[in-house]
């Protein structure tokens, strides 16, 4: 479904006769921004969840998925090292749904605003004339930091590609309570030039090719270096879960060799930081697997190669 | 339905903390408006449209579809008299929904971006698992023109009362074809001071009833001047309908009674203005009938007194 998403994406961006000068970034990024005036811009980010496939309301609670819709735009903001500003919600009521439950979404969004500073301003709310799931919208506005948004099509070959925390097996508990990674973008931009960057969403594989597809560029993990949660740790394949899992929301970023290194010894954030891998010359994704033999990494998989490296 | 939205909109209002410096215009108008900086500021609104409640897939195009999201929102731009800049489009489809049909959506949203000058900067596709309705939601960023935004809170009594267009009937054709307001409410904007605005969203009488409560004023609307549309005329209650159907999208806005008389005066537009009524002291609503009877007005209905006032 996903790369289905990106051909269509891809599709929209070719139709839209967007004037630069007004919106620096538009469709393929985390964020588009819109200029407002000589000094001043804002970005927008819009998501939908959907019951059964985001969040399931039959063992989350309404706080949690009023969380998770906040945060999952907060991580967003994030990925661009951006500041967020406010959010506006829009939800789909099955019929029935009541006051009260509504009030549990509005503590779970609430607890978000307040932690991330980011306040809901508005909204709308409707209801499906039958049976049918709940679904919240979020659209979030940020404003840029002293530096400009990081996209995703900066990456260079040479780059070092780091990630923060760990990954895999997110919806084991981590995707519906995760911490968005604002406080950890914003130090790394003041800390060092970045030159792509993006939130991990649908997986590491995923979004890599993403950032190497958007940048003209291949990338070499070396499966040793990757961070693995201690819940994909629990799991058949942990380093597949690290590699593949969707909702890991942590950042994912390349800058140069020496900006890294600056960076290491620079580092005094709770939230640890990893470097993965390297940005490469030309196009695809490989990993160096544990036993030293080189596979190639696809979106959401990887098929080993015949030959070591 | 729409009185329990009122209702849970005024309890989030009361929970918001929001910084009124930074957040001119919270939850309760058309659009909330967020400051950047010094002179720069953004408005924001969100809807989300269903199948089955908005529109009906059954007998409504895609492209339709999408032109009533976009134009939805345009309307909502125009409440406020401020100038559209931008949106950005979520959907959440049924499985096996296909790009083609997307693509018709999207012809539908880009002949509104194309018309309104209002860019589709961003969005999010993502599918239900299993088979629910399609839903789309838009939200749109607008910016301040010369004037200040026009709110809803701000009629006086003795203020005239006004709309654009001709009501009622909107369900027969118009609500998936309509023109938003926004050259007219610009016009409007820069030709007199307007003491409040907003769009007829869900019925003259709902919506003026907003108007008096959040203005804490009545009013007083004369029968025989409302413009009752063709497609009104065509059902068995025309006057009913003018004053309760919902989704006309029309204008109405209260000025002071000279400042009327001016702009009537002044009005070259092609689409007409009406006074049909008058802000009174106090609060509720009421109608003077064709027979020259007084009926209490309320949202979605009306009773008749038993005294002629």
């Amino acid at each position: 479904m996903r790369p289905h998403e990106d051909d269509i994406t891809a599709w929209f961006h070719q139709q839209s006769r967007i004037d630069p000068s007004l919106f620096p970034i538009g469709i393929g990024d985390d964020m588009a921004e819109v200029c407002l005036g000589d000094a001043a811009s804002v970005l927008i980010t819009t998501d939908m969840l959907l019951d059964g496939s985001h969040f399931d309301l039959t063992t989350a609670t309404l706080e949690q998925v009023g969380y998770k819709a906040m945060v999952a735009s907060l991580s967003d903001c994030a990925a661009m090292a951006t500041v967020p500003l406010a959010a506006v919600v829009a939800v789909a009521l099955p019929p029935g749904f009541g006051q009260s439950r509504l009030k549990q979404l509005y503590a779970g969004i609430a607890l978000a605003a307040e932690k991330y500073d980011c306040p809901l301003i508005g909204g709308d709310i409707t209801s499906w004339r039958q049976s049918h799931p709940f679904a919240v919208n979020v659209t979030m506005l940020s404003r840029r930091a002293a530096n400009a948004p990081v996209r995703r099509n900066g990456a260079k070959a040479g780059d070092a590609v780091c990630v923060t925390g760990s990954l895999g097996g997110s919806l084991l508990r981590k995707h519906l309570a995760f911490e968005p990674r604002v406080r950890e973008a914003l130090k790394l931009a003041q800390t060092v030039t970045l030159n792509a960057m993006m939130d991990i969403s649908d997986g590491l594989s995923t979004d890599l090719n993403r950032i190497c597809e958007q940048s003209g560029v291949g990338a070499i993990l070396d499966a040793a270096s990757i961070p693995i949660s201690d819940d994909a740790r629990t799991l058949a394949d942990p380093l597949a879960a690290a590699l593949h899992d969707g909702e890991d929301f942590e950042l994912l970023f390349t800058l140069a060799s020496e900006q890294c290194t600056r960076l290491m010894q620079a580092w005094d954030d709770p939230t640890p930081i990893s470097q993965i891998g390297r940005i490469a010359e030309g196009s695809g994704m490989k990993v160096r697997m544990p036993d030293g033999r080189m596979a190639e990494l696809t979106p959401g998989g990887y098929d080993h190669l015949n030959e070591p490296e």
